[in-house]
């Protein structure tokens, strides 16, 4: 799993524009993040389309098994194929038989509905909002707060795509003292962390002895994944949402947001911290659209 | 159309933080995002679930019916329930029958499969790459430079829940001049822009005179679905994707991204500005991942 079929993708594209500044235009050439179809198929189904840059696409597609619960551990991926098309890539997985009979279950429940916009979910019953308590291991290093603002002040210098384009996500892992060991860029930030996620279960990394740093904001898939990997700490530079906050107190994740290089905001520290809600009740409101 | 059941949630909600900032800690109460799953249910049938903010959710259905295509028109939307439970959303739409049997068609056609990423599609035969050009209506006033400015320049006094919390997205509905018309907040991007259109098409806005303003990244989805409004031109606050501008070329629809008070990016000025991508031929690599 060495070369990477991707290769002559850079990431980026060169795009003529016109710069309008304080009244005066300029024809120049800027870089623009690239922004590509992916299919991912299990042994020979398709299952879903992201558009994401067309960098490191096996660590995605392997990250994107074991965060969406596909496969539980990257041995029960047997074979991975990344087809490239001029306007468009193809990842083809053949997984274990027992997690393709159960994602075909999974799929035969839904027969006749498409999902949308979280992943593959069209009904609400669906939603994974229980997530299972992270198990910490004994003699695992606490994350102090110098050692996320030690990783807030090195992204920057390791976000060569957002450099180039000013758009795109950036996944890094960290030790626990803030260093930064890796860092994968996509367009979307959940791809991001599904290729951080691969990355790292590709080359056995201890998914115990570090934490996940997002340049993005703190949302309800992103918490589910991490959690899904059994992370105990996720950082994002970024604010977080209300469900993010919920599902990191139900699963035991700390969870710290808007993390700069001089501070950061704790939403995980004790366990009466869940976002209070409106007490809200059941209501129904007829109304003619037409 | 009028009542919103939605109105006893405000968008936010307040929760215990601890904030890290130079060496001192300080527990407080802040205010984070509401994320919310929203059930969209056509004809009986559950379509998707959206995590949105839970405000305006009657604008969010009947614009996500328009930019996705379900109905091609506003009044092909009989009935609109919103039912709010306390930790999620249901919005039942009833459509015109050609349309419905159409959204059934296309819901068989992917039968067992579950869609991903991209709203329903889990093969890349089904995206929609080749837009209609949008069709100009003689008379149309252009847009200015000063006019973008004066739009970035209003739009952060009218991003109410962004300033409460720091981690939600707007869009906008300006005249020519750049005067901001109506401003929709949510925690995704693609919901605030479908708010929007649905806001405007509830009150039958002409949506040929004017144009929308993210402040959000420009993306496919993005394009794709002001496109289909036949909306001549998209103004965004961070970075466009190639295939944003690609799109965008194709559909004859101007988009201007980093747009700020003193400038912005124009990167469709003509015909021939589309993103240069590499010279890519099919290519297969295998892999083992176990």
């Amino acid at each position: 799993m060495s070369s990477d079929p991707a290769t002559e993708h850079t990431g980026s594209v060169s795009c003529p524009i016109v710069r309008h500044r304080r009244g005066v235009s300029k024809a120049v050439t800027d870089h623009v993040v690239e922004e590509f179809p992916v299919a991912l198929v299990f042994n020979g189904i398709s299952h879903a389309v992201m558009m994401a840059t067309p960098l490191d696409l096996e660590s995605f597609a392997v990250g994107f098994a074991l965060t969406e619960g596909i496969v539980e551990r990257t041995a029960d991926i047997y074979d991975l194929e990344v087809l490239m098309y001029p306007d468009s890539a193809e990842v083809q997985l053949t997984i274990a038989q027992p997690a393709f009979l159960q994602l075909k279950d999974k799929r035969r429940s839904l027969a006749g509905r498409t999902g949308c916009g979280v992943c593959g979910i069209e009904s609400i019953e669906l939603l994974d909002l229980q997530p299972q308590k992270i198990a910490r291991r004994e003699g695992m290093s606490d994350v102090s707060p110098s050692a996320i603002e030690a990783a807030a002040s090195e992204l920057p210098d390791r976000q060569i795509l957002m450099r180039e384009t000013g758009g795109i996500h950036a996944a890094a892992w960290c030790k626990p003292d803030g260093s930064i060991v890796e860092v994968f860029e996509d367009v979307g930030r959940h791809n991001a962390l599904d290729k951080l996620i691969g990355g790292l279960a590709l080359r056995r990394e201890d998914m115990q002895d570090g934490f996940v740093f997002l340049s993005s904001r703190a949302s309800y898939e992103l918490v589910r994944k991490t959690a899904r990997m059994n992370i105990a700490l996720l950082a994002t530079i970024s604010a977080p949402t209300s469900l993010a906050i919920d599902l990191a107190q139900r699963a035991g994740m700390r969870l710290l947001s808007f993390c700069r290089e001089d501070g950061f905001v704790e939403y995980t520290a004790n366990e009466s911290s869940s976002p209070v809600r409106q007490a809200a009740s059941m209501e129904t409101v007829r109304t003619d659209a037409a």
